[in-house]
Order: C-alpha cells, then sequence, then structure tokens
C-alpha cells in the first residue's frame, strides 16, 4: 500500500504508478492531491499503468487513509528526531513481507509531497520511519524516485519470499514484536488513534494538555510514545479501560458486578 | 561511469544526472545525443545536480566511449539471447567495487536509448548483461530510473565498504532499537517499576483491577504491554504524569502555572 500526502503534481503521481507497476504494487491512496483526482497529467505520466491510477483511492485526511492499516513507515530523506526504529528499504520490504505472511494485517508506505516531505503529525502515525541510504550532499529524491526504491526491494523480497526462503525470516523477530497472543491481532491506526483521541480529551479535561502553545507538540509525543507499543487490538481496549477508569475515579465495588 | 546511448530527451539526462549525484556518481558520458550538448532542459531537471551536466563528456560512438574502461554492464529490461553473463543490479555493483578496490582498472554502465534501449553492437561491447528484477508483465523503466537503482545498489555497497555499516542498512536494526534519542536514555528497571507501581495503586483505587483473584494476572498484562515500549527514562516521567493526571482530574488552569 503506498500512500501520498498532498502530491502537487499529476505528473509525479503518475510516474509513481507507473514505478508501482513495476514491480508489482498496485494500490495507491491519496490524501488531498492538490489539482484533484482524477488527473490527466497523472495517467499521462504513468505511461500505461492505468490500473495504478484509476484504481487510486483519495482520502480527505492521513488519519482516514491510513486507518486501515495496522503498520506504516513514514519515508524520509533526512533522519528526525523522533522515537522510532529507523529501517532501510530493504528492512522494511522484509519487514513487511514478514507481517503478510505472519497474517499480521496490513501494512503502508506513506511518501510525503514535493517541497517538504511528511509534517509531523503524518510521521507520528507512523510506526518507523524508512530511509534510504543517499549521499548526504544530494539527499533530495523526488516522490517518483522513492516510490521506485520501495517497489524495487518490495520486488526483491518478494520474489525471495516466493522461492520459499524462510529460513531467512527465522529468527529475526527482535524484541517488539513479541505477538504471542493467539486471539489478539494488531490494532489497526483507526483503533489507534481511537485510543489517541480518548487519552487526549481526558488529559484535557484534567488540564494536562497545558498550555495551549505547547499541546500540539506534547500530543504529537504521547502518540509517538504509544506507537512504540505495537499494540493488539487487545492492548488498545486495555489502554482505553485504563484511561476510562482512572478519569473516572473510585467506583464502589457493587457496580463492577 | 554512466554511458548514456543516444539519449533523447534532456530531461532525461537531467534527471538521471539528479539519480546519479543522490548516490555519489559524477561521471555521465553521453553517446550523441539527439538534441544537442549541452542541454537547457537536462541543466533544469537535474535539480542541482549541475556538477554532473556540466561535467558530462559527449563521444561520437559508444566505442570511444567505453575506450579507456576495462569492464562494461549493458543494462537491459528483457533479457537478451547472448552468451553473457547476466547479473543483478546488486551483484554488478558488488563486483564493480571489488574490481576497484583490486585495481583492475575502471568499470562502467552503459544505458539505452528511450524507445529501445541499446543495439546489439553495443551490447557486443559490454562484459555481462545487468538486469533489475522487475514485473514481467509491466517491464518498461525509463533511463533516469534504471540509473537510479544501479545508483542506489552502488551506494550501498560502496557504503558497506567504506563506513561498514554494514548492519545499519543491511536490515538487522531490530524493531525498537535504532532509536535516534540524543537527550534521554533507556529507563532503569527500577524507574520502570515505579511506573508500574503508581499505576497500580490508582488503578486499585479506581476499583479497575478487580476481582481479587484476576488481579496477579491482569498486573502482569498490563507490565508486559507496558515493557513492549522499551521506554526512555522520559517516557517513564510522560506516563506518571499521564497517571497523576488523570487520577487527580480537572484542575483549575491557574495551579498549572
Amino acid at each position: 500500500m503506498v500512500i501520498l500526502a498532498e502530491p502537487q503534481l499529476g505528473e509525479n503521481i503518475g510516474t509513481a504508478a507507473r514505478a508501482m507497476a513495476n514491480f508489482g504494487l498496485d494500490e495507491m491512496r491519496l490524501v488531498r492531491p492538490r489539482d484533484g483526482w482524477p488527473s490527466e497529467s497523472a495517467d499521462k505520466a504513468a505511461a500505461g499503468a492505468l490500473f495504478v491510477t484509476q484504481g487510486a483511492v483519495v482520502y480527505d485526511s492521513m488519519e482516514e487513509a491510513v486507518g486501515d492499516l495496522t503498520y506504516v513507515y513514514a519515508t524520509t530523506a533526512r533522519p528526525r528526531d523522533m522515537l522510532k526504529p529507523v529501517v532501510s528499504p530493504q528492512s522494511a520490504a522484509r519487514q513487511i513481507l514478514e507481517r503478510t505472511s505472519a497474517g499480521e494485517g496490513r501494512s503502508g508506505l506513506m511518501f510525503g509531497r514535493e517541497r517538504w516531505g511528511l509534517n509531523n503529525d503524518e510521521i507520528a502515525l507512523s510506526d518507523a520511519i524508512c530511509m534510504a541510504p543517499v549521499n548526504p550532499d544530494f539527499a533530495s529524491i523526488n516522490i517518483a524516485q522513492a516510490v521506485l526504491l520501495m517497489g524495487y526491494e518490495w520486488f526483491k523480497q518478494g520474489n525471495k519470499g516466493s522461492l520459499g526462503r524462510k529460513t531467512e525470516f527465522d529468527g529475526m523477530e527482535g524484541e517488539g514484536m513479541g505477538m504471542a497472543a493467539k486471539d489478539t491481532r494488531p490494532a489497526t491506526k483507526k483503533e489507534l488513534i481511537g485510543f489517541f483521541e480518548h487519552l487526549e480529551k481526558e488529559l484535557d479535561h484534567a488540564g494536562f494538555l497545558w498550555p495551549p502553545e505547547k499541546r500540539p507538540n506534547m500530543v504529537r509525543n504521547l502518540r509517538h510514545m504509544f506507537h512504540r507499543l505495537q499494540a493488539t487490538e487487545q492492548d488498545v481496549r486495555s489502554l482505553r479501560g485504563i484511561v476510562a477508569s482512572l478519569s473516572r475515579g473510585p467506583v464502589s465495588k457493587k457496580h463492577k458486578d
């Protein structure tokens, strides 16, 4: 799943679609494309990859665009000061394949707008940063090229995958992957965002997210922190239970029966 | 060394130059560019990589363009019936690096013209065919993208060689590891347990950890979940702030000053 944040030029969307087609990717999501959608210039630049452009789905916000996904990579050209794992395109491709094979929901790759990439709120919705190794003195890569590199690594992994190289993945589950529970599944972004909004509402009520000028940054930091949980759907329910319980305060025992 | 055979559009030459710059390649050779050289549209598309376009050298024939090289790869999208080794971009990059380190002369990568790639005479000048793995149903890659993939693999190899940062780019950074924290450190167990006890006390107070016979298991599950955060010392302070704030309930704003 490729998600483009506010792409400006139809031509870039089309070239990205072509790059996706080159590597067997066909699901594209667009968050508020500047010049509207569908786009003639995108179709033209797609050079035949119309099954990608014509199947693209447009969203009003990044929250909605990632709502049904369980793991999202934010692609950036430069490291950011954020407490998120940073992975190479190769690792991201491998991880996505692992997750898909394990039935752990769907993954997505976010790509930023032409001039200034992804904003901090978008990155806060991601689980990991994906950075391609590039010449630090000339690090600017356009969207279609970033999509191309990701698609290429994905296709390389996929080829391996289909050849049954399972051993490659054995023992690679690092800390934090531990989905030990069988009766649960990774939380979707929508569920996670539901928890965030619940928590933030209660924290507003309690006067924690204060003063107002610091609120956006505090919210982002909290979201970053909880993202690192790699929460399951069960975790999200527990967290919401905790927030509800703490906010409500003491309850007489008999109501719990 | 990147050699473009009879490129037609200046724009493609420029985009290829930009891709080269992204991966630290700066020597470009052009065999009979259709619209002459230098090219304004190439410089424009190079997006700042003028040190590549302005340093490009024009040749009258592919023979001359590869004259001083010792090993040349012909990049093609489709296999050809030729008795030449066929290698992936990754292998080509590795081989070039090995040859360079061993002082075995200079290598080059030939890229074909827009419509129909390299001709047989040009391919005959090569030592090996380099083919990127692509979707066979949508195999057409433009020149700049082909250059990008080669540059990317070259840079990945180069990084391994020169910086020895194999693990960083090779996918071994486990989930939750590669953190870029600057002003914090991992929480000690003592700090983490302090948070757990604080949380559990408040949850007991709120009647959440109830009934008593289920309490031990609930506590264990919560501790497991929060362990997965790989919390920093700063995270622990944030979490304790949240718990304190939610438990305390609404506070008039002036107390926060």
